[in-house]
């Protein structure tokens, strides 16, 4: 029934302005604005590993459906291209089936897309059906277009410059890694009215992927521990294993936050808090410092090596 | 061991002047060529479905490496490029490695896929590496480029059209479908200096994609079973299971010949045919039609229908 599904996307795909020629061909055809720099992302997303299709994520939490699945496999994306400052362009899709229920599945990853991919003007042009034995896997790609100063790199911390964050960190599993918000609109506006050094999206751990921002951008971080907006999930995890980890300890190595993790000069974080341009609560959690590595400070005790955490992909 | 296989990555992946930002950041930035027509196309290949790693594919070929694998990977999508006519520009690789191994298969791809990506000068912009208790799985996103006569569509067949094939159909299960050299080159220099009215490559099987091809146009294709290329694989297996499926059966369904057929006016095709400016021999192997469906025909007899057959995925 690939040639049904075929028929199914044709239906259901909106045509957009950007695509010459969209789903049902050897290959899309769009034309890009011009003279402007583009980004290129891919992320994909597998059961049991990024979520488990059928699973309740919490006892608060409905099953985990193809369609939370296809939101977030798009949600992922988006917040790669907020993680450069890119205005979202256009997306393909690649589908890994199980063969029971594919056709299904295959249609709820669509109906979780389609609405986000309307809502940030993202045009989808195509993709590719596959069906397997195995577990469910999506792959997508998107193409974005960098606005105004440019494409916010990882590689830009300056010694000196404030680490802030958007909104709040830990406990994503008890539902936020499926429901959550890229941060476009947030990093769109930042990127244009603020003057930013570099920037990076949390995906893995606040701890892992600022160390690596750090890194790239060749100097060290110290992170405030009693300035890291704590979710209000990674309270509640914590509550539930009493004697495991604190919440703290959730908001640092958790991941799937999806916040962003900005470096930007001292005079401009401070104009950037004073004025909280967002609704989502932006907070300076740090600063960058020439002496590599990653580190921790508490009050006025000496700052001391924070050892990064988070998720990896761990294979030998 | 994810970090240790970015790092070998950036060592390995040369940069190309394509790319402003490479592999290692949230996404990869690019600027394309002003006022062109770009096409995107991905696919995903599956261990068990479209290769089987380790596997003696035959007895006179090698066992299925990772670097078979990668060049096979990156090859479909090359070809589903030069079914559009459209000059390679950049692509985008996401990783579905097993744990067991991982790295040295992830090594093993991308080692089958730099010389090819060399060879159609195609920037490797990026990718995701992830890893799982299930197979591999590779999908890979390309943009490419469209020059002089604009895309190769499956739309643009009209009745009277030559159906023109390249190369030798069948059998492909022998070897080529590993080891295939996309038809690039030769849809460049086909939809630069002659005529097209229409393209596909075939990826599933002659009569299936040609029937997707005639659908397209909204026409029917009628293909003279005489004139068909047999590949010498075809007749291999054929020889191989006696009262089986003949040569011809295996050129019409086998798929993964990643031959082109196009849809060429009769004027330019025998043009075409008459001067073979390829190294790969061109034939016409019958001609679209006003009345819908696929056709055969044999000799003086009237046409009979003929079904369509191929690979389809197959999912409920």
């Amino acid at each position: 029934v690939e040639s049904q599904f075929i028929a199914w996307l044709r239906e259901h795909v909106p045509p957009h302005p950007r695509l010459r020629l969209g789903i049902g061909d050897d290959a899309a055809v769009f034309r890009l604005p011009p003279q402007e720099e583009c980004v290129v992302t891919v992320d994909a997303l597998m059961d049991g590993i990024d979520f488990r299709l059928g699973a309740a994520a919490s006892c608060r939490f409905p099953p985990v459906t193809p369609q939370f699945v296809g939101r977030k496999a798009l949600a992922v994306n988006l917040s790669d291209l907020a993680a450069m400052a890119a205005r979202p362009l256009l997306g393909v899709v690649a589908l890994i089936l199980p063969k029971k229920d594919g056709l299904k599945i295959a249609q709820g990853l669509y109906e979780g897309m389609l609405p986000l991919a309307e809502k940030y003007d993202l045009a989808i042009a195509g993709g590719d059906t596959n069906s397997w034995e195995g577990p469910l896997a999506v792959s997508i790609t998107l193409l974005g277009q960098v606005a105004g100063r440019g494409p916010l790199r990882r590689s830009g911390a300056k010694p000196g410059d404030k680490i802030v964050a958007t909104g709040h960190f830990g406990g994503s599993l008890l539902g936020k890694h499926l429901q959550f918000e890229p941060r476009l609109q947030e990093a769109l506006y930042l990127n244009e009215h603020f003057r930013l050094h570099a920037g990076i999206d949390v995906s893995d751990g606040l701890s892992l992927d600022l160390s690596r921002l750090a890194e790239e951008s060749g100097c060290g971080a110290v992170l405030d521990l009693t300035a890291v907006p704590i979710a209000e999930e990674a309270e509640r995890l914590a509550e539930q294993s009493p004697g495991g980890r604190t919440p703290l300890d959730h908001a640092l190595s958790d991941g799937e936050d999806y916040e962003l993790l900005l470096a930007v000069p001292p005079e401009e974080a401070e104009k950037l808090l004073a004025e909280q341009p967002l609704e989502t609560p932006l907070s300076s959690i740090g600063e960058f410092i020439t002496e590599p590595g990653l580190w921790q400070r508490e009050g006025a005790a000496p700052r001391r090596p924070l050892e990064p955490r988070g998720w990896l992909h761990d294979f030998s």
